[in-house]
């Protein structure tokens, strides 16, 4: 089942040079391995070699590359080729898998007091507690929970296995055991927001769990109870946030990062992946945390080094000492 | 629907100071966000200089806040604040929920052959396979799978997603490939246990996976075949616990740390968040190995010398024997 | 229900040294905890001195350890001592539990179009989407997701959680939010691939995901969209593997290790736990980046003292430069 390349660009703008409306686009595919049917794109000036060789039937690029491109072959000229392959991939699937379902698949168990917006879709195998609320056009793929009084806004994704609304980790010490603290907040989610596969979002402890509008979450995520993480922040997978954190709007946290609660991170803020975040960031900013690889063997030798750091700069400064004291050449003469 | 606060120190013991008994609470709420018609609670005496502010009806505060709470209005004194905080959570949850529910849900797998005790609870879409038990009072929350032959105790709360005994991850090399080995054991957890969401416990190779009574253990966390969990440990979430560690009782174990296969850990030892742990640890303390994050600028620069830091040392060792091999000041008159 | 030391190696092979065919035995145990009626085996020469003083009925040895084994009691000798017992565990289990089921079990949500061989297994509450395909002999154990068009080969097994074939995480900037980009590729799993409890395995964006032969992965683990492991790789629980990565075959992977996006790793590499690889590695070798556990006090020195690491190098360069600049010694006489 193909496309012509008159009705992609009918349906998402950019213009069409040197090429015929009427070529037949079969797949979407990268620049490096698109064959003589596929489209393509070229949205990183580094991948600019790659575009003389291609084989794409059709490249989307920038204004910059329109003579260089065209001497290739057709290409679709876009304001911003990345936004552009995205809604083309957008369109692509709807044209093909047709339009999203709604509805609540019959093996889904929904509390008859939760309310699921008619354009919303509860699939295979979900559970949606009490008085849960799903909004319009929000899809739950298979095997979700959505815990009792939770809420998800409107165009949300949620995929399969991920856990809304589970209790937070709180627990009062008492006599060397452990008091459960019930958690009584829920968890408010916003528009636009996509969840990532066995991701769990805890319900508050008092107060709600809120994630704001367009937050987008990979898999495998832990996020705490109480935590805050503001609009358009995207946090990519094994990623976890401790309770009450405060993540910015517009923050982009990388995988297997780690957020200690109670913290704040502010608005635009970047966190390499795997580093560890011990302390407010009240400046937006770049931060790593990345222990370096090495071969083992080098490792070992500078790790056990690594130990006695602290002891090394004291030596360090011992040896500065000891220069600036002494009588320096012979007989004074420097 | 409110209660009193009559009702609360009745239930809960403490005693009211500076307050009425009819007095009706709306909320159990932090102290910083409480209103008018919330219990509130003091227990770390940092957040002293809320309490002066706070619009909380009342607070749970120590005898050693007697006088400065109650002349800010009512407060209930109790020897261990956050402990009477946690109690409260529980005794408003069961006033307003009601007794937690009992029973298999219709749409849970139960293996004809599972034991499941009259009072404990197996939720919607669980899977208990052949020869399982759960105790009294126990709670499977939705979508858990409880995997053959493995053992729940009393009152345990499982949360959404969590698989126990799944097969430990065994394999023997054999000519450039891995022959599975099948896991025998099972998994036996203890009374007053709480599982956090997807959490992951494996059944043991032979022996079998152990978690005693009163062990917390939050969301996404992977306890491998054979470890030994030691009572009233907690351990927070993402954290891994590799095959046949032996985890001592009290220990806390920090977020997304891991621990290697077979290591001891002594009773109440204190693992921080991120920290990896690649020995035993015989002698109980609080132990570290975090990753300093900085501005990637700045961790450039210090990770690159990082990989070099053995051949630092040998420069300051080298250092401090030229100074030390070299006579001194002039004339070896110092 | 016993099995005969005769039946035994019959079954596998080996040589019966020192013991009776008839002896009868009622469980596979370790080397240090096995009783009278047990088999164990010693594989690794460290464990060599429980040998003497363990109580096993029999216990599986190499040739070079058949004298000694034999002084002890019955033994059976094989080549590989690990790879007889992994066999004996296979044989065991089905022995006692009967041949792994085949079908779909009545709670599972099949799509009439999905493909499931005759001799595979969709165990309880699993959902397969349209169009997948479960391959000879393969086993979904319950609660799995296998999404659209998915492809699983023969002899897998998938356990309890996991998720193949969710959305990987793609998405175009644009105007300070985010556009999806659908992922229309596809995840395809080859022949005795094993894959831990709640792992996720996310489809290809435009190309497919790609796990190759005899792959084995544990628990928790994330695989982004298009990451290509090679054939026998082995990966454990909680590891993250970016988008785009591509594995070697014959690569071990420790427990919570990451592996940035795009980045090539050489066949037969090893990476140690928790460590992050963040440029291709071109050489197999032995890798490590293990951040080093001290007790509290000494980390937090250590730590302190990394964040100015490069200034302290360059503070050694300068002792350096002083001590080469200044005449050494008395009046030249060195």
């Amino acid at each position: 089942m193909s496309v012509s390349l008159g009705e992609i660009v009918d349906a998402l703008g950019g213009e069409l040079v040197g090429g015929e409306r009427g070529t037949p686009i079969s797949r979407i595919a990268p620049l490096d391995s698109a064959g003589a049917g596929d489209l393509s794109f070229l949205s990183n000036p580094r991948y600019r070699q790659q575009l003389a060789a291609s084989q794409a039937a059709c490249v989307i690029v920038a204004p910059a590359m329109r003579e260089e491109a065209s001497q290739r072959g057709a290409c679709i000229v876009a304001a911003d080729p990345y936004a552009y392959f995205a809604r083309a991939t957008q369109w692509w699937k709807a044209r093909h898998a047709g339009n999203a379902p709604c509805g609540i698949h019959p093996s889904a168990v929904v509390h008859p007091s939760a309310e699921i917006h008619v354009s919303a879709y509860v699939g295979p195998l979900c559970v949606v507690d009490a008085g849960a609320r799903v909004g319009a056009g929000s899809v739950l793929k298979s095997r979700v929970t959505l815990g009792e009084a939770c809420e998800i806004g409107e165009r949300c994704i949620v995929h399969p296995g991920v856990v809304i609304g589970a209790d937070g980790f709180g627990f009062a010490p008492s006599g060397g055991q452990w008091v459960k603290i019930e958690q009584l907040g829920r968890v408010r989610i916003g528009n636009d927001v996509e969840i990532g596969a066995n991701t769990c979002v805890d319900r508050g402890a008092l107060d709600d769990t809120v994630i704001e509008d367009g937050v987008k979450i990979d898999n495998l995520v832990q996020i705490a109870h109480n935590v805050h993480i503001g609009a358009h922040t995207v946090i990519a997978g094994n990623t976890g946030i401790a309770g009450s954190a405060r993540i910015g709007a517009h923050c982009s946290i990388g995988g297997a990062a780690n957020i200690l609660g109670h913290l704040s991170i502010a608005d635009g803020t970047v966190i390499s992946p795997t580093s560890m975040v011990t302390r407010s960031i009240p400046k937006a900013g770049f931060y790593t945390g990345i222990f370096p690889l090495q071969e083992n063997e080098q490792w070992e030798k500078n790790a056990a080094t690594f130990k006695q750091l602290y002891a090394l700069r004291e030596r360090v400064k011992k040896l500065e000492q000891a220069l600036a004291d002494e009588p320096r050449g012979n007989n004074g003469n420097r």
